[in-house]
């Protein structure tokens, strides 16, 4: 068994993230006391039920009081809100850190409400599962996953290093970067894989009836791989998109010009021009597979 | 152990479909005599080595001589020469039939080089993974996927019966259907889904380098599963959306209509409508994991 982490920890969020989280310091720092916040009083039963917090509240100001480590994983537009509630509420020496998939505008909003003496180290642990809520959580979601840190001029070298460490014994490796620069990896990484899964499984959804079921039935064919991602939290996702605007609709654009092209090459039936592309991909899952992340 | 499916089977092209069903024969039906006749030696070479074959041979012509069963398994372009070949090579009493996943084209290319008193069935075993070549197949590859039969107005009942009875002996479940059906129902399950995975997957090699390594090393975040499937096999690939290209077409314009309404949702930061949207696919996952095919 490691050292204590933390004293007390408050989650204000405890879905899939959250609760994960919770299991994790459960799992390798039991001496951690854990507060989980949550919107709704059925999300908290659950977290008491699974034994994931020994207190919990509604009250994200009343769940940051005496803790010294507190992480948002809330969906991101919860999170001005919540900044306005804790700011007053939070420990000096407290470190705040969230799990948020967009980095500008959780810094943006949080940023203010932090008082001196208060640690900010946005965070984001790039893990997940198409599943949401409390009762999909598990420790290893972290494991051998990156988690990327984004240190502001302000951030303590020493804040830092400690969520780092949290991190690490979860199994995660530690990548840190700008928020700008995180935005446009993950607009690639992510956020444009997951609207063009649900763009495809949703204009799946609109066709006729006889049609449709029959795509259920032969999903087999490559169509599965894309609801599976297209199941994830629609509110969680519909925040990403609206709060990585730029980055996102810039891949997006890329992204149509050149299903476009390959649209043209069909449609002309350039079989040259479709050969050579569709073999330049084959390297890009190679490397992949060598950086162990398939 | 089963009867003997059939005394001698022709496989033309022994990658990664022939290959499984070599494999599939030699474990159910180890009485079946294999020819396997593929373009390059060396994958004739790999053929033995597995022992996947008794014989083999560069010539369709000769692989289909003394032959009750005849299955083509070559990317689709191929058809039309091989039909040719071994259109007087086959004997009375065979039967052809097909793992191609475009049918009409297929059809077409076939037909008219089939003789009298050989049945001909087109079919579609609607499995695979994204490897290919005669290593990559194994004999559980079909278990519990949909094979989908074509039952041509010529195509007697008896012969029929027969292709649906052998893929059923490898856990395969049928379905039969028009051809313009298949190839629709196809385009929206299979074929759309590893275009935009090609697409996605080309949109990432195309980035400035330093992106591009960092896409890679992040691309736990939804990015991989696209990966995997624009991993497939480029030339099977392109002679699919050749062959299949109005259906495909169709679709593609389906789908670009509503990636560009998504698009707009974004850019307008209409978070209702996207919600709304990513709410109504969680559905279409739910049946499919209903219908036992997630």
């Amino acid at each position: 068994m490691s050292a204590k982490l933390f004293d007390r920890a408050a989650l204000i969020g405890i879905g899939l993230i959250g609760s994960s989280l919770a299991r994790a310091l459960r799992r390798d720092s039991p001496g951690t006391r854990i507060v989980a916040c949550a919107r709704r009083s059925e999300t908290l039963a659950t977290a008491r039920r699974l034994g994931l917090a020994d207190e919990t509240t509604r009250d994200p100001a009343e769940a940051v009081r005496g803790a010294d480590l507190v992480v948002i994983a809330t969906p991101i537009s919860a999170y001005a809100a919540i900044g306005r509630r804790i700011g007053p509420a939070l420990e000096q020496g407290a470190i705040l850190t969230d799990v948020g998939s967009v980095k500008e505008a959780v810094i943006r909003d949080l940023r203010p409400r932090i008082p001196p003496g208060v640690a900010f180290v946005p965070g984001h642990p790039v893990a997940g599962t198409e599943h949401s809520g409390p009762e999909a959580g598990f420790a290893d979601l972290f494991r051998d996953r990156w988690c990327i840190l984004i240190p502001l001029p302000e951030t303590p070298p020493a804040a830092l290093a400690r969520i780092a460490g949290m991190w690490e014994q979860f199994g995660m490796r530690i990548a840190t970067m700008s928020a700008a620069h995180h935005d446009k990896v993950l607009a690639m990484t992510s956020h444009l894989p997951h609207l063009i899964a649900y763009t495809i499984v949703g204009t799946a959804t609109d066709l006729e009836d006889s049609l449709k079921s029959e795509v259920i039935k032969f999903s087999a064919g490559g169509f599965r791989d894309f609801t599976r991602i297209a199941a994830s939290d629609p509110v969680m996702w519909r925040d990403i998109f609206l709060n990585n605007r730029e980055a996102v609709l810039e891949m997006l654009q890329r992204f149509s010009e050149d299903l476009t092209a390959l649209q043209r090459a069909i449609r002309w039936g350039e079989g040259d021009k479709l050969e050579e592309r569709f073999t330049r991909t084959r390297a890009i899952r190679r490397s992949i597979i060598e950086a162990k992340q398939a």
